[in-house]
């Protein structure tokens, strides 16, 4: 059997983490995970409108860092897929991009309380996650980023962070790898989780700076990273829920040289 | 083998939105939803008294709008069908009908905190929902909605929203389909969720009338309704709790044309 | 197959409870359930030290109602039985009680908050629940209730009452029925969370006593108490959790004349 | 077949040790535990960088109290190995060691609330739990424990407690036998949960000191910690989590006389 091309690695990778990352409980069904092209830094690979944890390799298509697919005809897709390529536009050193609505994470958007490391591995977030409010720009919208405007301003507030808490929608995370954007969705999402309990019974004490900048970067060496991805596959394969294997990653033939339909999904 | 019948496909459909709402946390052993029926808008389906996950198409019986069974011979009966028939006699537009007592909804009932959108999913809730309180009209009762007159009030307080909150018991939304319904059960559930836990650790800054007037119906068009209702059902089928197949929906002819007992079952 | 005994049937049914109250997150590895022979008042059926989710039939024995055991050699037993034989020499009305230290229910018994009826299904719990402390009559001790004396106490403190608080430790109910105790002690339970979570975001308003008295006995009525059993054993089944067969429950001879030895255990 | 080692038997009893702990919620993909090794005192047994809910016996492997591999080359290992092995050095009495992140302890930790017993099972946690904050003695660091003096630090906090609260971080418990240890590692971990609830609705009564020196101790006696280990050992087995057979015990030969690699992971 042929080794799979880069491609196909990729695509497969992307479809497990968009799984990881609903199982670990930060992904329902809405929300979307991509990666930066393995060989054109000019493509990034996203899902076709699916939630996170149903996502195959076969449902992964090829997008120009203006969004548009480059073959996906009569595939209905994400809305919202400029937050993907604005930031990668915005951000060479970034390579892959979550955006999602966890329940944790949530209150924070809601209430304008800040998020901040408040154990070790909760420094995977960075010293500080800006907010961002498409009322700040845009007025009354349907609070979906799907304009290019709106992905550019949501870009712009992340700035040079790993986090952009969204107002009243979600987050948006970013990291030079894969691995590592799960790791830090992961964990932020805990960070949120322990902070938001922490605050029901008395005053928090956060991180220093020193320690988040210490601590943060220490957590997404190969080791610790290494032990979270094998806990978090072998968590996926004992439920059964591991996506297809990688030769199954190629897509029907009838759809890869077709012309796109742009979706709406949220 | 012949093509079910539009009365087939809508039981099948209802045993399906009833495991959904179970299996997604809104509904636990009690509760019911209901569909108007297909083809004769003066009925509605709407199971016997059996718990929303167990439900099959078998169980699914037809009503009239003044909430008597067509034929339930022997049959126990859920005791506050009043709450579907007066609604749908209410509200033409309404085809689709849920009650449900969330853990995550309670808290507003109980202590009369407005519920309101925080966040664009939230927003398939409406703008507001309203309180009603079986006190006011009828003093003390044993709190179910009973009798027509508890069934005409509680749709008086719904109005023409789409969620009633009802003090110190549950919530009853309603639907113009019944996937509209599902969704919005589900949705306004987590809402009721991130509102509560955001209320925790801050002042809320809920959707502006105009974001949840204009993101509301977007959730609820035909894309974003597909990728969730594929979420949901793949992950009742995972679970092996889909209902039995479309063929065994048609109940025992020896209860087809049989008369009815009126259930008093909570 | 000749027909299971009426006591054989009993302790089908108790190994059944046991499993149903842990499946439904009530009770943990510790706690017990008792219910009085069904021929013989001046007796109880309990299991051996084992934890509820594990009760097999053949695990249950009998005692009188000093809590002595009737035949038992070589059996660790609960160290906590009169709790049950107190109870049902107290109350010719009860034939059935479980203690447990369920999560949603020790917050009130850590800071004597009352517990009150917050909807209606949260009535079976009664119209008020009493709380005991052990400290009262006997200073310092290991907390547990082992003593007669102790058992005597803490059968005063629940007088006439469903469900009695218990200070630092945990909760006692009874039922005049093994199937109302399992009814009583779910939704107690999950009254128990939810007024805990209205607590958070509002100022409560409870049940009214008239309310109480009207819903709490109607939810004890056979409707929907048969509703909520084939939802409870259901849920069992599907996971695969059923006791054995009744024609396992019969214990070995080696142990039905055999003496017994008093256990210590919690 | 031959009987298994001490050294074998160890070994899977660890390896079980991993699996309830992460299994009852209280480790996730980090955090660890040891055993001080069954006829040598002076090393303790420990797995390589794996996350406990994966271990099997063959993982484990020998250390000396100054916390260096005996046979370990080319594996990778926990990077704070000291917390074990600067314990076992200070504390005689203590046989086993576990270290973890849990979120219902971590609130503690971040706010410096003091954990006390809250109900009879809590008082295993001892009659109180010290705080230990890396910023004392080291100002800013990764905030792993990894240099010995670090390890010092910190079983010098934990002096002739049971059980450490690590600032911003987790913590650390210990048991004079490995089976002690996880019985106050599930119940203080669900004490804090508890006390975190009950803070929330009122003022928290905790355990006197007398009833917290009388129950403590008792629930450690064999009878309580024989049912409790039968239950969380049936759980793993009923989802398929039992470590691997003793007889898998053994390590691969071309490791066992290799030499160490010291490991960073976290």
């Amino acid at each position: 059997m042929p080794m799979p091309s880069p491609l196909d690695e990729a695509r497969y990778e992307l479809a497990l983490a968009n799984r990881i990352i609903a199982h670990e409980g930060v992904l329902d069904g809405f929300g979307h995970v991509s990666v930066r092209h393995p060989t054109d830094p000019g493509r990034y690979l996203l899902a076709r409108s699916r939630s996170p944890e149903l996502i195959e390799p076969a449902d992964i298509y090829e997008f120009t860092l203006d969004s548009e697919p480059v073959a996906a005809k009569g595939v209905t897709l994400y809305g919202e897929r400029v937050i993907h390529g604005c930031i990668y536009q915005a951000r060479p050193d970034v390579n892959a991009v979550c955006h999602h609505h966890s329940p944790s994470i949530l209150p924070f958007c809601i209430t304008g309380v800040e998020l901040v490391p408040v154990f070790h591995l909760g420094a995977v977030l960075g010293t500080a996650a800006p907010f961002w409010d498409s009322r700040d720009d845009f007025g009354d919208t349907n609070m979906l980023v799907i304009k290019p405007e709106e992905g550019r301003s949501l870009a712009k507030a992340l700035g040079s962070h790993w986090m952009v808490l969204m107002r009243r929608h979600g987050a948006t995370l970013v990291g030079t790898t894969l691995r590592e954007l799960v790791f830090r969705t992961v964990y932020s999402h805990a960070n949120a989780e322990i902070q938001l309990r922490s605050m029901l019974i008395g005053k928090i004490g956060p991180l220093s700076r020193g320690e988040a900048e210490l601590t943060g970067p220490y957590q997404l060496t190969p080791r610790p990273m290494a032990r979270a991805w094998e806990y978090w596959t072998t968590r996926l394969k004992k439920n059964g829920e591991l996506p297809r294997a990688r030769r199954t990653g190629g897509r029907p033939a009838t759809l890869r040289t077709a012309k796109s339909r742009s979706g709406q999904g949220a």
